[in-house]
C-alpha cells in the first residue's frame, strides 16, 4: 500500500521563504486579510484530506476502473469515489479559489495549486473530476453572461454539478480547425448541438447531479478552420429555475456512448459524448469559442503540469521508504549495516541518483509551479496594471513549460522511482507502476508536449522577439548581480549565468533560422523547451540554495536539517540534471535537415 | 490492431553486407554448409510465423492475462497461446540453434537472435516461454552430466518440455548471496529442495507436458553468501525412463503458489514457486551454482536486450503507419496535402524526430545485437583459439550494454512512438501502450540496468584495466584509419573518433577515482554505460553509412532507396542521438559526492 505524507514543510518553505507569498497576496485587495496562519492551516487540512480520503481509494480505483452500462449510458465510478467526493464538497474544497459571491471561499490560486499537488499525489484519476469543474467555473466566470454565471457558478463552486471540456472529435484533436460538431440556432436563443466528442475526461459519472459540458461547435454560417468555432454550455440535464434556486430538469439530448480502456487513470471516465440535438447556450461571442476555451485550457495546462509534480512527489516518497527498508547487497565503499545480512539499498550511489532526481524535480517543480500560481493571482487581482501585465506575460511564457517540462519529468521520475523497487516495482500491489501509467497521460492531454514546445518557441518567444523571455532574463540577471560575488554561491550562479547566455544565443540563432524556414523552429522546439525549463529550474534552485546557505551560515551546527538537505539537493540539481542542457542545445542547433531529408515513403 | 512486417531487408543488410556473416560462419566446421539462401529462408519463414501466428494473439494475451487456479495450482495461458506453441514446436523452431544430436537444427545463434527479435516484436509475453527453454537447454548443455543431457536436452530442444530459471526469493533478487532455499542430499544421490522462489517467468503454464526448473539453492554445509549456492534441476514431473524415451512420471513436490499481477507481459505467467521437499539433481559442482547459472543468465541478458530491439521495431512500424495516415494540422513550411483538410502528421519535424529516434535505435541495435550473436557462435565454435578468446571478450564486454542500453532505448522508443498517436496512443485498442508496459520490464529483469552498468564498469572494464574495451577500441581505430581521409565519411568518422578519445579519457579518470573510492564507480556507472553504448552504436552507424555511401556513389540516381534511407538515418543518429553523450560524460565526471553527501535520514 503506497504511503503519502503531505510535504507541508517544503510547501511552507516555498510559499513563505522563497516567494514571500503572504506579502505579495496582501498587496491585492481581494486577499488583504490573508495571513500565514490561514495559508498554513489550509494546506495542512488539504493534505490531511488527500492522505486520509484520496490515497486509500487510489489503488482500487485503478484496479476497478469505471464501468459503463450501455443500456442506460451511465458510468459508475470506482468504490469510494462518490463518498470521497461528498466529503470534499461538504468541506468546501471545491470552491477554494472561487468567488465568495458564488459561494466560494475566495482564497488564492496559490492555495488551489497546493491542493492540486496533493490531490494528484494521492489520486490523479479522482482529482480530475473536481479539477475540470474548476476549469469550467473559470471559463464561465470570464466569458459567461450574467444569467449563465448566476445559474452555473454556484453549482460549480459547490461541486453540486461538475464540469467538462469537450474539444476533441475522432478525426481531430490537435487540429481543432477541423471540428464538425454543429450548433443550430433555435427561436428561443438556444442552440441544438449535434456531433460526437471523444476523450472527454469526467464526461459521465455518478458523483454529482448534473454535468456542465463546455462544448466547441460550429454555427451554420461559421467560417472554416479555427475562426469558425464557438463555445457552448451544454448541461447533461437542462436546469430549471434561476440562480442558486436552479434544479436539474429534463435530460438533455446527449449521452455517453462509451468509455475508453486506457493505459492508466482508470478511475477517471474518458467518455465518448454523443450529442443529438442537445440544447446548448452560446458562451462568449460567436466564432470566438477557441479564445474563450483557452481560459479553461490554460488553467488545465497548469493543472496538468502539477499532476507531473504530484506524481513525482508521491513516487519519491514511496521509493525513499523502500530504499531505506529493503536490504540487498553491500555498499561498495564498505559495510554500512554490519548487524544485518545486507545494507539498505539507499547506500548505493545509483539508487540515490534515482531518488535525488525525483527529489530535485519535485522541489524545483514546486517552487516553479507555486510561483506561477502566484502570478495567476497577480494577473487577475493586482491593483497595479504593470504588475498585472508582467504577471500575464509570466503566465503566457511559463504555461507551456509548466505543462511539458513538469510532465516529462513526472513520467521520468515515476519510472525511475519504480526502478528503485526492482522487480517489485513492476507488480501492481506496490502501486509504483500505477504512478508510471497515470503519469504517462500528462505528456499527452491538454495539448501534447510537442504542441507545448511549439507554443513556447513560436507564440511565446519568437512572436514578440523574445520580449517575455527577456523579462524573465532580467529576474535571472538581477539575482546574478546580487549574488555573483558571494563565493559560496559561485557553484550555483556561474552555471546559471552560463545557461542564461546560452539560452539568449540559442534563441537568437533559432529565430534567424526559423525566419527562413519555420520547420527550423519545429525541429528545435522540444529540445528548446527543455533548455529553457532548466534555466527556470536553475534560477529557482539557485534562489533556494541561497536561502539554505544563509540559514546554515546563521545557525551553524544547529541548523534545521531541512536546509542541509535543500543545499545538497541544489548541488545535485546543478551537477547532475542541469548538464542535460549540453545535449539539448546541441540537438536544437543541429537543424531541421536531419529530420526532413528522408522522404515520407522511405520511413 | 497493430501491424508488423518482418524487417527482412534490414536483417539481410546486417547479416550479409555489414557482418559478412555467411563467410564468418563458414569458417566454423559446425556451420561449414551454411549459405546465404539458407540464412535468408530461415529468417523469412521465422518472420512469417511471428507475423501470422504470434502477432494476432498479442493483444488478447495482454487483455486476458494468465489465470491461476488456487485449487489445482494450475495456470491457464491466454486464448491461442497453446495453439501457437504447438505450431512453433511442430515447425521445429524451438531447436533452431540446438545441437543436432539432441534433435535440434544446429543453426547459428545469429539466426536464433533474428528469430528472437521478431518474436519480441510480435509477442514478448508468449516468446518468453520458448526463450527460457533455450536458456535452460544451454545451461544443461554446458553444465549437465551426460545422463542429464540425454534426458533433458531432447525434450527442451523439441519444446516438449519447457524451462525456467529460479533465482529470486522474496527477500533477495539482486543479492543472491542471501538466498535460503535448501537442498538436502538423499541416499539415492538426489536432493530434496525446500523454499520459495518468486518472479519465476513461465514458472507454470498449460503449454507443455513438463517444466524443467533450474533452481539455485544451498547445500546443508554450504558457506554463506554467493559461494554457497548450488544449481539443481527440479522438474515439475519427475521423468521416468531414459534419454529420448523418457516420459513424465510422478508430480514433484513443488507447485505454483500464485501469479503476479503486473504492469505488462500479462500473457507470461510470473509465478511464485513453492518447493516442499521437491526432488532435484545437482547440476555442475556443489557451491558453484551461480557460475553455472551465469550461462543461462548471460544468454537471457542478450535475449532481453533483443526484447528492447523487438519492441522498438514494432513501435516504429506502427507509429510510421499512423503518422502517414493521420491528417492533422498543416506543415509549418507550407501545405503538403492541398486536397485534404490537413497534412499527414509525418510532415511535422518533431513527429519525424520521434520516429527517427526509434528507427535509428532499431537499426543500430540490430547491427549491434546480430554482431554480438555472431560472436556467440565464434566463441563456441570457431576453430581458432584466439578468435574464440576475442569473441568471449566481446561477449563479456558487450552483454551488459546489449541488456541495458537496448532496453533503455526500447522503453524510450516505445513511449515516443506512442506519443506520435497523441491521445489515441493512450487507449488500449491501438496496442501502443501495451508495448510501453511490456518494454518496461526489460529494464528490470535479468539484473536491473543499474546492475548491468556496475557489471560493465567494474567487472568488464576496470577489473582488467580496460583490456577488453581496448580490443574494441582497436576495431574502432582500424575503421577510423581506413576511412578517416574519405571526405564523405568526415561527418561520421570525426565524431566517432572524438567519442572514442573521450571514452578513453573518461575510463582512465573513473578508474583512478574508483581506486580511491568504489562509490565513484557506482556513481558514474549508469552514465558511463550510456556513453560506451553510444560509442558502439556510432561505430556501427559509421560502418553502415560507409556501405550506403559506397552504393550511392556506385549506383547514382538508380540506387536502391534503402541506402538513401540508411544514410539519412545515420546522419540523424550522429546529429541527434549521439550528442546525448555530452550530458552523460558531464554527469559521470561529476563525482560521487553529489549523491552521497545527503544522509539517508534526510531523504
Amino acid at each position: 500500500m503506497p504511503i503519502y505524507t503531505p510535504p507541508l514543510r517544503d510547501q511552507r518553505f516555498v510559499m513563505h521563504e522563497l516567494l514571500g507569498a503572504v506579502d505579495e497576496l496582501k498587496a491585492m485587495p481581494r486577499y488583504a486579510d490573508i495571513d500565514a496562519d490561514t495559508v498554513n492551516h489550509v494546506i495542512e487540512e488539504a493534505g490531511k484530506f488527500c492522505a486520509e480520503v484520496l490515497l486509500p481509494i487510489n489503488a482500487n480505483g485503478d484496479a476497478e476502473g469505471c464501468a459503463y452500462d450501455p443500456s442506460t449510458h451511465a458510468v459508475k465510478t470506482p468504490r469510494g469515489f462518490r463518498e470521497a467526493y461528498d466529503k470534499f464538497r461538504e468541506a468546501g474544497w471545491q470552491g477554494l479559489a472561487a468567488e465568495t459571491e458564488y459561494g466560494g471561499q475566495g482564497l488564492p490560486h496559490l492555495l488551489q495549486i497546493a491542493l492540486y499537488e496533493m490531490q494528484y499525489s494521492t489520486n490523479q484519476s479522482w482529482a480530475m473530476y473536481p479539477g475540470l469543474t474548476v476549469g469550467a467555473y473559470e471559463c464561465l466566470l470570464v466569458h459567461g453572461t450574467k444569467e449563465q454565471k448566476d445559474l452555473y457558478l454556484p453549482k460549480l463552486a459547490s461541486g453540486e454539478w461538475t464540469g467538462t471540456m469537450c474539444l476533441t472529435e475522432p478525426h481531430c484533436g490537435t487540429d481543432l480547425g477541423m471540428l464538425r460538431t454543429k450548433a443550430e440556432p433555435q427561436a428561443d436563443g438556444s442552440y441544438k448541438l449535434t456531433g460526437t466528442k471523444i476523450f472527454i475526461s469526467s464526461g459521465e459519472h455518478d458523483l454529482a447531479d448534473n454535468i456542465v459540458h463546455l462544448v466547441l461547435a460550429r454555427l451554420p454560417d461559421a467560417p472554416a478552420g479555427t475562426k469558425g468555432i464557438s463555445l457552448f454550455v451544454v448541461p447533461k440535464f437542462v436546469p430549471t429555475g434561476k440562480g442558486a434556486q436552479a434544479k436539474v430538469g429534463a435530460r438533455n439530448g446527449l449521452h455517453c456512448g462509451g468509455i475508453e480502456e486506457k493505459m492508466g487513470i482508470h478511475g477517471n471516465s474518458t467518455c465518448q459524448i454523443i450529442m443529438d440535438g442537445a440544447s446548448g447556450w452560446l458562451v462568449g461571442a460567436p466564432n470566438k469559442g477557441l479564445n474563450a476555451m483557452f481560459v479553461m485550457m490554460n488553467g488545465a495546462r497548469l493543472a496538468v503540469g502539477v499532476q507531473g509534480l504530484g506524481i513525482t512527489e508521491a513516487a519519491y516518497q514511496n521509493a525513499v521508504a523502500y530504499a531505506r527498508d529493503r536490504i540487498q547487497g553491500r555498499s561498495l565503499s564498505g559495510v554500512k549495516n554490519p548487524d544485518k545480512p545486507a545494507d539498505p539499498i539507499i547506500v548505493h550511489p545509483d539508487v540515490r541518483k534515482m531518488l535525488l532526481t525525483a527529489r530535485a524535480y519535485a522541489e524545483g517543480g514546486r517552487a516553479f509551479a507555486y510561483w506561477v500560481a502566484l502570478a495567476a493571482d497577480k494577473q487577475l487581482h493586482h491593483p497595479d496594471e504593470t504588475v498585472r501585465k508582467d504577471a500575464a506575460d509570466t503566465m503566457a511564457l511559463m504555461t507551456p513549460i509548466v505543462k511539458a517540462f513538469m510532465t516529462d519529468n513526472g513520467f521520468q521520475c515515476a519510472s525511475q522511482c519504480m526502478q528503485v523497487f526492482g522487480g517489485h516495482g513492476y507488480v501492481r500491489q506496490q502501486g509504483m507502476e500505477q504512478l508510471v501509467r497515470d503519469a504517462r497521460i500528462n505528456m499527452i492531454y491538454e495539448g501534447t508536449n510537442t504542441i507545448q514546445a511549439l507554443d513556447l518557441i513560436g507564440r511565446k518567444v519568437l512572436m514578440d522577439n523574445g520580449a517575455k523571455l527577456k523579462k524573465f532574463g532580467k529576474l535571472v540577471q538581477a539575482f546574478i548581480d546580487e549574488h555573483g560575488t558571494t563565493p559560496a554561491m559561485n557553484e550555483f550562479v556561474t552555471p546559471l549565468a552560463d545557461l542564461g547566455d546560452k539560452v539568449t544565443k540559442l534563441t537568437m540563432e533559432l529565430g534567424m533560422k526559423a525566419f527562413q524556414n519555420q520547420d527550423e523552429a519545429g525541429a528545435a522546439a522540444v529540445d528548446y523547451l527543455r533548455v529553457v525549463g532548466h534555466l527556470v529550474y536553475a534560477y529557482f534552485w539557485a534562489k533556494m540554495a541561497r536561502i539554505a546557505l544563509t540559514r546554515i551560515e546563521r545557525d551553524g551546527d544547529k541548523v534545521d536539517p531541512f536546509y542541509t538537505a535543500k543545499l545538497a539537493t541544489a548541488r545535485f540539481y546543478f551537477q547532475r540534471l542541469l548538464p542535460e542542457t549540453a545535449y539539448h542545445i546541441r540537438a536544437a542547433r543541429s537543424g531541421a535537415k536531419n529530420l526532413m531529408e528522408l522522404p515520407a515513403d522511405l520511413f
